[in-house]
């Protein structure tokens, strides 16, 4: 019996989209669901209680790349792992590192057994490898696991992506032979192949093989127009088992969640809420709002006025335009609040529209509001 | 009558210090209390959720100068006043600006009238006045506002010193004459006068006849030595009458808190507990922890382990090190929490042990265990 599993409820008869729930060992989560990302085992700026009631978040995704370097996977073992580390109950998903370590482009060696880099922090060399990248996850004590994938940059070469994509497989299979706590956590594989259709074809085919709990459409959404994303996405979907979970890595602005759900996605996660509430822009059902800007100076208005969050609850635009101008704290904890509180809220709507065969019509009107060109 | 009052509970026969509590429009504040200090309408990192639950204030103190910058008073006014604008609904006292003015050293110039001064923001020439000061203060709606006074840096001349606290109590009656919002707001006056007891003396005569609601000692704890701190505030209290709330401005190290209450001080303020955390560091009942060092790497205990607050029920030093290591807001907001309700619960001890006529065996514990010496 996997850790984690998942029961489909309901296909949207308009779309095709996905309605369903993931059982984890630390609680059920409903799908399709948008995961905060708390990088250094932290929501950028939130408490765990503020996720839960305020965000109403059930899973966040960690980053191993990050906690393998500081503090350190076997201090958070010694802590008695992530959720305890951080004091929160509810799912986590960790990452590979793959993503992270690829992106080092010079500062990293990669060969058939692994990877080798150079640490940010210190500069000290490590090196990762599909059983190195079990030893971290199991360590960390995620929910759901990823394996070690090797994630290509837009546009690669076919033959790159193909030598590439089929290494990712055989450190799927190391990734899944050397998993050690398979009772607690569940280890999802990835699917590559770039924007190649027989290469997402092969790579989906030997992974179904291997049987794995959840699948992860990786390498995309790294630059390619936002049509072939969709094109890719829908081809590659179609080829998964329907009674497994489907993970769309490193997506989260509101057309590109709507449009991943709309190709059979059940899972997503971005750090694009905490980044741009740092930078001082919300996320609204009118479109972004830059909320630094001179016209927000006595807008005594609500950030959304469709919002429940406790930012619109409480504060006024020309409030939180004053935090921001004067860099405090407050203002960013107050847009982040409300920028991850608008995506899992946008994602609750998606789900009941999903119940009720009527997810293409709600994508129209939501569009149209935001502001969005389809 | 006075918008603001002051009730005296009970004199500590060990140590003279005052048990009372202040009336607000917003509120009773238990006396003696500690102020957290909210600069730009926000005590820094903090909701006003956190500090009325987790710290327990019922009073803030807010910077006239900085306000007055930015956003501007006259914005705060248009917004409903300073508690709406920031969503705090219990007392705030403003300061006057005085101290944040006479700080610029070679970019302001005094005069009878008042001081002309250049923004740290963009360049700007202002010119603050006893009555413009009023008007700002008026517009913010505080329940305390501060006479506009002058604080002299120690060491200063006794020449210069005379003339200067002579102006200061010329602007007391000029901001007494200027205020308009008699009913909901109440001011106090600041007694100066440098280390020189006759001055202050002086001082305090003056404003007594001047009557006003209540009365800060201003220009100690500025440099000077603690001894001659500790013997001109006792000096300076004796001679204030005992129906009227006193206020030692800028002080709130533990010990210094602890002094001036045995010197029948009943209200303080600081930025020192939310400075501190931004640097790492906690206040605990065995002195201060660094808890960015090496030797909290893996210590699984809590910051303090007498202290009631969100941050040492939940966390431990070892992931806040991780957080304040890793440049986390959490981390700051775990240290500020903790280190505002040190502060408060300290005080709250202190009602206590005024109450029991045992405030100087306290005071004798207490540094004994911080680590002190007397």
């Amino acid at each position: 019996m996997e850790a984690v599993t998942y029961e489909l409820k309901h296909i949207c008869k308009q779309t095709g989209a996905r309605r369903g729930v993931i059982h984890t060992p630390h609680g059920d989560i409903e799908t399709p669901v948008f995961m905060p990302v708390g990088t250094q085992a932290t929501v950028k700026s939130m408490t765990p209680e503020e996720l839960k009631e305020e965000v109403k978040a059930h899973i966040i995704l960690s980053n191993t790349y990050h906690l393998y370097l500081r503090p350190g996977s076997k201090l958070i073992k010694e802590a008695g792992g992530l959720h305890k580390f951080m004091n929160w109950d509810r799912a986590i998903l960790t990452d590979s590192g793959g993503f992270q370590v690829f992106s080092l482009g010079d500062l990293r060696t990669i060969t058939e057994e692994g990877v080798e880099f150079k640490s940010y922090l210190d500069g000290s060399k490590h090196f990762l490898s599909p059983e190195k990248v079990m030893e971290i996850e199991n360590d960390l004590g995620s929910d759901i696991m990823m394996a070690f994938d090797e994630c290509v940059k837009y546009p690669s070469e076919y033959e790159y992506v193909k030598q590439s994509m089929e290494r990712t497989t055989r450190w799927a299979a190391r990734c899944k032979a050397a998993h050690k706590n398979t009772e607690k956590q569940s280890l999802f594989g990835i699917v590559q192949g770039g924007t190649y259709k027989d290469l997402r074809e092969k790579s989906v085919k030997d992974l179904v093989e291997m049987n794995f709990p959840g699948y992860a459409v990786g390498g995309l959404s790294v630059g390619e127009p936002k049509e072939l994303m969709c094109d890719v996405l829908r081809f590659t979907t179609q080829n998964l088992p329907e009674d497994k979970p489907r993970y769309l890595m490193g997506v989260g602005t509101p057309d590109y969640l709507i449009e991943a759900v709309l190709r059979g996605i059940d899972m997503c996660d971005c750090v694009l809420p905490t980044r741009i509430a740092r930078n001082g822009t919300a996320l609204t059902s009118h479109g972004k709002v830059v909320v630094r800007n001179a016209t927000y100076e006595k807008d005594w208005g609500k950030l959304d006025e469709e919002c429940d969050c406790y930012t619109c609850k409480n504060y006024t635009r020309a409030y939180i335009r004053h935090l921001v101008k004067s860099n405090e704290i407050l203002g960013i904890r107050l847009l982040s609040i409300h920028n991850l509180r608008f995506l899992t809220k946008l994602m609750e709507n998606i789900r009941k529209e999903i119940e009720n065969d009527n997810l293409l019509n709600f994508k129209n009107e939501f569009y149209k509001k935001y502001g969005y060109k389809d």
